[in-house]
């Protein structure tokens, strides 16, 4: 197959090559950028200075449709609200990275992301990428909507409790923390070295445009679940997402019985890993994979049960996801290209 | 005044003496070790090469209750109880900064510490030394015990709130992340270094010792506040301690009367700053300082108020508020010889 | 074929492991522990729970024997001078990774490594794999001494030098800096996070037990090099090695001109990439890959060359260069399971 | 005494204001910016959050002149050449943090700066600042060219070898490597923490302004020492600078002479420490103090003696020097607002 990434030179394009370039079915990969031009992939990304070729390839729409069976738009949002529809055509399907999609409700989009949303057709179009929990849907998508990374981290952690139904409405508190790769690939003073080693921040308290999302997608599965508390947080290292999410549940359960629900539910998820009683993921086991590992614990004395998600936000929370989705839309394996184990130290 | 610090190795007592080594009023430093009685300080620590002396002296109770006018015991928890009853005396003070005299409870200690607790009498005469909250008593104080990172933290965030009242019963979340200084100085996997770099990790969930220390300190503010959820995560970092804390209120509030209350509280302590609207302190902010930073905002669309407070685990969080409790008990300036800045960066 | 990993609790053994388990010709993997008998490697290594088995199996060299194909021996130094005679049979190949079987002077060995040195014919009879200077012999190696990170980005760097006899004698100083997972997994105080994050270390000044390797190597290529200045240098990162080295050339180059040299050299060597002219790696640029990049540059104004050799050390300093060896000896090719790409970011 | 900070919001501007926020004689600190002039101090920096007032002025030569006895220019380099002769009056003193005035020969300036030198007379009335080398000059000094961070490690390191005429000439190779910190306070990809986390760089090969530097104040103690080979590695971590230096001597020594030597030059030099034979330090036990700690080893194997200095870039590789020279030209003790002890851990 032919595949397109748009947005190659940021980390989400970049992560999506590392993956595409070892998967069995993809035959080329063209690299498409606005911003550089006339560069080269190698100098923009030296790690790869092995490669021929490499050329990074104007954006013209027409171009793009013609080379490829697949395109990846690895944008920033607010770009493929409007490049999208420039693409759509028959033969080619469209994965999209970004936020621009994920909302069904423009004004939500509008409201959080405080710009111009995406034709409403295309947005009852797109299909929402959280493999585990749409895969039929995923099957005969055209526009696939990635999720966001702490959506992704913290709906698997809660989707056996909301299927379930069996959340306290209004009673979720989600303290996520993630690394600094997921603030993408800019110069700015807030994310260089100095100010952030040592360091630990928590950003756009009570603002951030993922509340929504997650918020969506919960009541698919329960309507009553209500809003969420959910706080980001900068954590010193390159990779990974750790959600931490406080729950009362309608009535009382054991651990035990809980991780046999999460269990079932993730019964024929390949890259959902749940832990033993008494273990708890961290970051690091699943760095460079596209696994998602939960652990929880429901403490008696408080009676509130605590449940730990850790994704690599560049894999699961981004661009192994859009792989895990590309392979799914295209009747391949759904972990072909995404065997890598974790980098492990 | 001659100052002896037991545990003088550890992370704890290093710290103190880089404080106590440009305070005014110490004349003469004694360091005290019971497992490297031959080694130097030096030895042990090359940052402090330029010092004459620095012998590391064994732990003599006898001796050091002639040698010193105030002693700290920097020692990790189980030690203090059963050493402090030996170096009571007339003439000399005692500052803690174990765990070992926090509760006055003993079955409490023994529940969490799994340990044998100090002496009862022991426990009722030891001065609680959270300073900005008990500053009248640590006046008087012949033993200190001095708070825990984690409670001083979190109880400083909720204070104000508590004194006032206004916390909807058992409602309470603490999301706590610490740098690594915090758990000690020792060889361990756990704690090395390929572990720990680019990971985040959540650790004792539902079991942290500190839980109770921070329950009875909210309960002689207000007793209805009921129990608290309490999580501790590990944050590649060296120092540093950011608790995010949750909560309802009884009646709806606003941020900026919130801000009121809580400068309204600190006035008088120099050591906590309340940030402004719209600002949240991060960890650096408070790097190798004694200060505690404070920022919250209330959140209309879940009701729920979110309150960031952080610290530096191994100065306010221990070193530093042990010499500030010092100086109170010393009739010194609170902030004699705390009056570094954060170093930033 | 069937694999076995001797040492497989360390970090080089599970580096084997995350390679081998995506290699097309490995069947099976068994993994041998002296140290953790009764442990299953997940509980040793969460971040693989998803494997099934994973049981760690006593090491018993008559079983290993006839279990596997070949063997990796992942262990410390000191173990495979006492064990590789044990396990040496007909058919089985042994590839060890420990500083054992590299030096074919016994009383080099004991000098550097104050240990008792393996049997002299074992040490005739391994083979030196460093892949692009062996290839030959490595073929039909039945006893492969894998070399060690240090001499494998510093060889890399100076064999092309050394190989045209351009070398003045005497003048080469190589300025080593390496990631700490080099420096094994173990409890430490000295690699303990909070002792080497934001530090950088000097260590075993002119006592490196990498020397007598990398002047033995150099003099099979040209023996009048004499004698190199060698340092070791601990970055506070995981995983890389830089070897920043400083050599007078007998005649006047210039950069072009070596340049090509180099890439004649390596021109059929997969895993070496040279830099174009003005262009230097970093120890990112090829993490997690068995890539080795070589950047360098002439200086007029002090008629010394400057060669920027870096690898990941535990991938081509380790378990990466010992995959490779294992394809040419068994006829795979070379980069068979070796094709992931650096992990950037 | 007055004092003013041109570049109060760069990192060196705000060491400065940390040390002298503690200075017993300093009663005002004003600050001074041309980039942010309406912004406040605790804006950019909130850190300082309890400070008053803290307004950011805006850079009025002919008022900062008016309002201080001595200004320090903490500028980056190519503004003091123009800003400094606004300043010179009768009763201002001026310290320079930038490479403007210390290069003697404008034309070097021109070569190695790439930028318009400072005028003549002005770079001979300058006195360089390495406090150690030149204690007299800079008592009387009025305009103060303070030393660049890697010229201070490694001047400190070879003026004892320099002052006694024992340096090979054309032998010194000088591997140095810093914290980002050094690289300035700036929004830059190069810089940001995804790019440098685990990552270790060379930069600048051949071509680093400070080479003249070094070379200029080295020929002052011995001109026959020629030139130096100096490479430049960015280090994962915010502060520190590690000189490893390789000399040949022109005759035969052994260690403890060399550390004898050491200790003669630098006996009444408070801040620089000579290490005891057989320890070298690291760039931690000197953080946040304005010490340099040298170690060395004179290896008979190749006849090389390798010197390893280091220095907090910021303190004494920059602001804390600069206090050290305010502080002589003030006739204060040397060492006033400087006692700090490393922050360790």
């Amino acid at each position: 197959m032919n595949i397109g990434i748009i947005g190659a030179t940021g980390y989400g394009g970049v992560e999506l090559y590392r993956i595409l370039a070892n998967h069995r079915y993809v035959e080329n990969i063209h690299l498409y950028t606005s911003s550089q031009e006339k560069k080269s992939y190698i100098e923009e990304y030296p790690h790869l200075n092995h490669i021929d070729g490499g050329e990074l390839k104007p954006l013209i729409p027409e171009q793009v449709k013609e080379e490829n069976d697949v395109v990846f738009l690895a944008t920033p949002s607010g770009i493929s609200a409007s490049l999208t529809p420039k693409l759509i055509s028959d033969h080619v399907k469209i994965i999209d990275l970004s936020g621009d999609l994920r909302l069904k409700n423009a004004a939500d989009y509008e409201q959080w992301y405080k710009k111009a949303p995406a034709p409403d057709e295309l947005l009852q179009e797109a299909v929402y990428g959280l493999t585990e929990l749409n895969h039929e849907k995923i099957k005969g998508a055209k526009v696939l909507a990635n999720p966001g990374c702490y959506p992704t981290a913290t709906l698997l952690g809660l989707a056996p409790l909301a299927k379930e139904r069996i959340v306290k409405p209004n009673s979720i508190i989600v303290d996520a923390k993630s690394g600094v790769s997921g603030a993408g690939r800019s110069a700015s003073l807030a994310t260089s070295f100095v100010e952030i080693q040592d360091n630990f921040k928590i950003y756009k308290v009570h603002k951030h445009q993922h509340i929504p999302e997650i918020e969506q997608e919960l009541h698919h599965l329960d309507e009553k679940i209500g809003c969420i508390s959910f706080s980001t947080h900068l954590v010193p290292m390159t990779r990974g997402i750790m959600a931490t999410m406080y729950i009362e549940l309608l009535e009382e359960w054991n651990t035990s019985k809980l991780i046999d629900l999460y269990e079932t539910f993730y019964a024929h998820s390949p890259f959902v890993r749940i832990r033993k009683n008494g273990s708890f993921p961290s970051t690091k086991e699943v760095y460079g994979s596209n696994y998602c590992d939960i652990g929880l614990d429901f403490d008696k004395r408080t009676n509130r049960l605590t449940v730990v998600s850790v994704i690599d936000n560049l894999m699961k929370g981004a661009a192994g996801q859009a792989v895990q989705n590309f392979n799914v839309m295209s009747d391949f394996a759904e972990n072909e290209g995404l065997t890598l184990l974790p980098v492990y130290p």
